[in-house]
């Protein structure tokens, strides 16, 4: 089969952990005979420096033309700290999002045995924890109004949340939670917020039509602990934009293994498939940064695409280079590292 | 020297615990030549039944009139998981913080090297670790605007800080790192929030007064991470209001000792000092809940009235009940353990 794939590796170390996942998809490609068409496009600082602006028209069509989208990752050091900036790369970000209409951020969060130690936690409050973070992507405090008084001494954004778009991303997390392991979490701070009421009233609804699905309902700073003390418990968690965004951050660190989580942001056209991890400026060029989140997001991808055995390959590979040693320094610890060019090259090559 | 003490012991264990501290207070004041006198007034859950309403006037006099407030907890399940209920425990203590205009939460997170084997994180991440998270606690989304649209389909929240809210918690917050290691973290979402924006541009502005005070820029996702992997670097941290709330009970579990960390809630007026943990309804009435953090909240008490050396004999006698295991089943593990009534006897017969 032949698919149209997006590919904008923004900016840092976007483009060189990219190309790794190019390289493992173009391996799947051949094995499982599929052709891989790869439409690159500009992104985040690299296209304000190019055209201006973040998230470009021409990026967006490719987006749009596309089976799926590949994303390296945005940011650069010469926006943050500057307040008054016009343009920001993070624009970019939420600009797609909005545009595509990519409602639904899923975040796997695995433990990996052989990086347990790299976790600060201990070992026997993490190991094994295995669950996914929902996070809705196009509503909220993001997207709602905001701004600055007339006098400009007082600031607001608003929060606001409608009974489709919570419906929406209940359903996709009931669904989630049905492939797995039967319990779904639905964190807001429904004791405060009119928003996490209705939240609260639309699951409470849903949750009869998925008598075989457990539900729990937790408030977000009670989450924010439980996560830490007890990440074992926790099957599918659900929540709104800017809890997601700040629960779903604390989730990947408890793993020990942040460079190799990979993410999925579902729209109704494509969808996104990206790492968790950022644009890591201070390593870009050099070679050195871990592909492996960028190719397990390569794997969802794949998965999106109905192709599940190409999936599981890309995982399993993975899975080997682990066992085997073959990683970047980030994780290499006293054993070689290898380059992230290697880390793809072995990758392919093993596939 | 006589002090007024407004005393809301709350719902749950707020009672028994507040009793312990009670009685570690009157032995300060017999040792130290003080009279206390405790003025109770009823609040939450216990007074929705008692007067209808969380947070009634009465008590409100009595707090107004009162040199500091001691507060136990509030809190009953049955008003939770009910979207509907009209009145909520909740409201009384939201009621009370912006009558009090207690502007600033104010939790020192601390680690107790007894108890570091109960830190869900390594010990060599967690030891040591000792900051202070300030929480702004009257703006922001708690007390914007909020409600439904008129078809009820659609919820909002409105976020709003001023210029002066901000400068308010940020000058004490810089007081407080003064008086410490001399390093501030600003935590806010600049890159997509305007009042995270107004937050960093008045942070900036200020900087420059405290020359001496070293001051750092972190986004909440980023400050929710960091959090776990490095927590000995913080120093203060300040934050809003909805950020606090999940970044203050983050921290608070990473140590361990979330039974015995103790809150300050200042205001103009009257401060309150409250343990962080919540009213635990399992434990009600069975006298075993751990009393610590309310003793530990009448020794930031006492040291809002200036009692130093009074808040030190407390602090002093607690670490010797923690030396010496006289503590209550949370933390006893193999060892016998203490009743919440005989860990407060203990306390204040050995001051
Ligand atoms: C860069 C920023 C706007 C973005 C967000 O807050 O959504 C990022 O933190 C993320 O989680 O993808
Ligand atoms: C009970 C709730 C309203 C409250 C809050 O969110 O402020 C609590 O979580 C806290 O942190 O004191």
């Amino acid at each position: 089969m032949k698919f149209k794939i997006a590919t904008l590796p923004g900016d840092g170390i976007g483009p060189e952990i990219v190309d790794q996942a190019i390289k493992v998809m173009k391996a799947v490609g051949k094995k499982f005979d599929h052709e891989f068409e790869f439409n690159f496009a500009v992104t985040g600082a690299a296209a304000i420096d190019e055209v201006g602006e973040p998230y470009p028209e021409a990026t967006h069509k490719i987006c749009l033309e596309s089976d799926a989208v590949l994303f390296g990752a945005i940011g650069d050091p010469k926006y943050d700290n500057d307040p008054s900036a016009k343009v920001r790369p993070e624009q970019g970000l939420l600009k797609m999002r909005k545009q595509l209409g990519l409602y639904a951020n899923i975040r796997p969060v695995t433990t990996f045995p052989s990086l347990l130690h790299k976790s600060p936690l201990r070992k026997d409050i993490v190991e094994g924890a295995d669950f996914v973070v929902v996070r809705e992507l196009t509503g909220g405090i993001y997207f709602g109004g905001k701004g600055r008084s007339e006098d400009l001494k007082s600031a607001f954004d608003n929060c606001e949340y409608s009974t489709e778009e919570v419906e929406r991303i209940l359903k996709l997390a009931y669904d989630y939670a049905g492939k797995r392991n039967k319990r779904l979490t639905v964190v807001d701070k429904a004791n405060v917020l009119a928003t996490s009421r209705l939240w609260r009233e639309v699951a409470q609804r849903m949750e009869k039509d998925y008598e075989n699905i457990e539900t729990d309902y937790m408030f977000v700073d009670n989450a924010a602990m439980q996560l830490i003390q007890w990440p074992k418990k926790f099957d599918v968690m659900v929540t709104e934009n800017m809890f997601g965004d700040i629960l779903s951050d604390e989730a990947s660190v408890i793993t020990g293994s942040l460079g190799l989580l990979p993410s999925a942001s579902v729209g109704k056209e494509t969808s996104v498939f990206e790492p968790i991890h950022g644009s890591y400026p201070q390593a870009a060029g050099k070679d050195i940064a871990n592909p492996v989140a960028t190719v397990l997001s390569a794997a969802m991808l794949l998965e999106s695409l109905d192709l599940l055995e190409e999936a599981k390959a890309v995982r399993d590979v993975v899975n080997r280079s682990l066992d085997q040693d073959v990683v970047t320094e980030d994780i290499a610890g006293d054993k070689k590292a290898y380059k992230t060019s290697e880390v793809g090259d072995w990758l392919a090559a093993n596939l």
